[in-house]
């Protein structure tokens, strides 16, 4: 049973003797505590306790344990689907000052890392080596974060998501016990694979506290290219044919032509229009770049794509993703005072040109403006939904929210390709999954989590159906 | 509690009326089930069951899951750690005739097939549609024990494993409940990764009826080279070096100087000759396969390889790769009449030259002949050895093993790159895992098979520390 509110400020008042100085209750941090990036309502944990290390992660979910307290661990703070929110009270562990880049194998192409590292810090770390991390979610997420919720970015058309990239975990689970899990090695077949069971949990199974990281080499040439299509439906399918001819994209991304007008106006793109566009990278040797970067043109020329642009400088490119990675603030920018509500919709690329067309229509029909940017190649794409204030734009962002994940879900797709569930899919689940697996899921939390102090609230429907 | 030996001979009679025609005692049969293609002595079952739907592996697990009979799934037979051995008896669950390819979506390049699917028959049927599966282990394997004990083979270095290959499982469960876990999309956020927790728990958490696969597009164009070279740390060096500058060689396989012999032997690779070889294959487009060839031609010179040749010619490359596929059988016709025991140890890259360099010199002291065969890109390495009949050789090809093993996870290695468990490296897991990990592994277990009716004995060490 939880512990009542009294008895919750003694246990934090215990908690600041077991890590004095570490113990926050200040409005301001528990109010940054409270929630990620999303839209969601907030709530604020009890306390905050800033850990750094695996043995202290242990020691506090001992203690949290012991004491039926909540646990939410807490990052980056970038997490869009209320993975953050405390809706149960508690303890916020904030593991943002773990940011050891611990050990670097620049042979093996691995690496080890505290959880609170953040990928522009590790790639940072890495250029000197010629390596480089490639799963490039948006924000200062950190990697820790970006396991807990299977993150994944532009890069996983090539090189897959944090799933594929994570070689073994440091986990604390809830009663506070220590475990590895997988290894060094670029693959094995010694037992259940528990890494990718936490992978993408939620903090709702145990803490990830160090990471071992699959890294690439810095490719001999990487260029960037600019196409702009006279329609959506053009654009769509150069990406389809792109990825059912096998060509190993290093990156391609839709925006269409809102989002364009959103992104000229925002990261000053000005040489480009407010049409369906397409960013694409390609890697490689220079012979085999620049046969990628002739087969695609020809696509795009097919297919209706007009001022294909390439370019393998490097600031050129370095302006292209910026721009790419700065849609979420381009979108708010765009229409300021509204929220941001994305969606993360994904589906099977043959279905790609019927979600897309359909979502432009759903978006039109809402009265919604909702740019699009999409990793294209996984059949992954967002809408940012930009809501005035008022509670009828919401209920009317949150049907559109609907109407895409139903169209994504009727055509095979998934209402998430890469934000996770966090509080606002957590209906969608029974949708998605049948209720086996789903039971057999709340079965695997039960054994590691008897007493539901990891993140409760998360990932199941509130009511068991 | 398990039923007596007059109980099982009841149930088999009783599950022969559920499923006429499906169960057979026949010794030949029962003979054919109690083993894989490792050297462990047999354990038969009481009786081999043939289902052909997902629905008849659910009723067959509910019938056993109600009287505690124990049940072993069987595919291809293919296994190599006493994965199939029915320890305590039981029934074999014959897979085999579950031979369907549901649905090929060629534009997604996903399929859906039945677990007893062989890689074979699926690649036969992709041909045409200019589609293939990359996942390669010998032998006739069917992609559901694929799925069991964790598969790769050749393709891995540039594919993946099956891990990386498998977007979604139908599974049913010990009680006889069906699971579907996964879907069609390359991604998704939406709850525990249950797809990848079945993938490698070789039949004790449930079993896998139908898979749902990545498919790869056929390249352009695919070349195939050789280098032999004077020495054997010459050949892994360059193994080292083109993983190290993230070439994206599609296969590249080391064959020492015995197993060269053993080959030529056998496969009549009479142009070459008994030295360290390497194998390699590149494909994508024309221009990039030039590019690959002369880097991977400028490595292998500049450590010793000589007479590098290769050929884009369709019947020259399936006569290598045939002859690689065949080591196994070309090894125990190099000594006729010994038994052939496959290890199975996987190093970070860095490692590769000290391990292969030691395990050589372990073989050497051992007395016993091990030639040694690589999946040299992933770090993961074969010896089969050779172990003429009787009590003292078996004991020191074990003593042999234990060496490899030991210096493999002194390296930061694994046991078992893709061979799994089973019954031989039960012992080794508490080496590899820490207790943690393996009571996590356990706790999995009695949550989702508390009779322990699959697959029993499997996995874990039979005491518990």
């Amino acid at each position: 049973m939880r512990p009542s509110a009294s008895d919750r400020i003694r246990l934090v008042a215990e908690l600041d003797t077991l890590f004095p100085g570490r113990v926050s209750r200040s409005p301001s941090l528990l109010e940054q505590h409270s929630h990620g990036e999303g839209y969601h309502a907030a709530h604020a944990p009890d306390a905050v306790l800033y850990v750094e290390t695996t043995e202290e992660v242990s020691q506090a979910l001992a203690f949290c344990n012991a004491h039926d307290l909540p646990v939410v661990a807490f990052g980056g703070g970038t997490s869009l689907e209320g993975q953050l929110n405390a809706v149960e009270g508690g303890v916020s562990l904030d593991l943002s000052r773990m940011t050891a880049i611990i050990a670097v194998h620049e042979n093996d192409l691995d690496c080890r890392v505290q959880a609170g590292v953040t990928r522009q810090a590790l790639n940072l770390h890495l250029r000197d080596l010629g390596l480089f991390f490639p799963v490039d979610p948006g924000g200062e997420a950190t990697i820790g974060g970006m396991c807990a919720t299977r993150a994944s970015g532009t890069g996983a058309v090539r090189y897959g998501t944090i799933r594929e990239n994570v070689l073994g975990l440091t986990i604390v689970l809830a009663d506070g016990r220590i475990m590895q899990t997988g290894g060094r090695v670029r693959k094995s077949a010694m037992g259940y694979d528990l890494t990718h069971l936490m992978i993408g949990s939620e903090g709702t199974l145990g803490i990830v506290t160090e990471i071992q990281l699959r890294l690439q080499g810095i490719p001999e040439t990487t260029a960037a290219a600019i196409c702009q299509f006279d329609t959506l439906a053009g654009c769509v399918e150069t990406a389809v044919q792109v990825m059912q001819m096998g060509l190993p994209v290093a990156r391609m991304e839709l925006l269409d032509d809102v989002q364009m007008q959103a992104c000229i106006d925002y990261s000053k793109l000005d040489s480009y229009r407010p049409v369906p566009t397409m960013f694409f990278e390609v890697s490689g040797g220079p012979q085999a770049v620049a046969e990628q970067i002739g087969t695609i043109e020809a696509l795009s020329v097919d297919n209706g794509g007009a001022s294909f642009a390439w370019s393998t400088r490097d600031d050129e490119r370095a302006a292209l993703w910026k721009a790419r990675h700065a849609v979420y603030w381009a979108c708010l920018a765009f229409r300021p005072g509204y929220v941001g509500i994305s969606t993360d919709a994904i589906v099977p690329i043959s279905a790609l040109t019927e979600m897309i067309l359909g979502a432009k229509s759903d978006i039109e029909a809402s009265g919604i403006t909702a740019p699009i940017v999409g990793h294209i190649g996984d059949g992954n794409f967002h809408t940012v939904m930009l809501v005035p204030p008022g509670e009828d734009a919401l209920a009317r962002a949150h049907d559109l929210d609907a109407r895409l994940i139903a169209r994504a879900l009727s055509l095979g797709g998934s209402a998430s390709g890469e934000h996770g569930v966090g509080l606002a899919k957590r209906d969608y689940l029974p949708q998605e999954h049948d209720p086996v697996s789903i039971d057999v899921m709340r079965s695997i939390k039960a054994t590691l989590d008897p007493k539901n102090i990891l993140n409760p609230g998360k990932i199941f429907p509130a009511a068991r159906p």
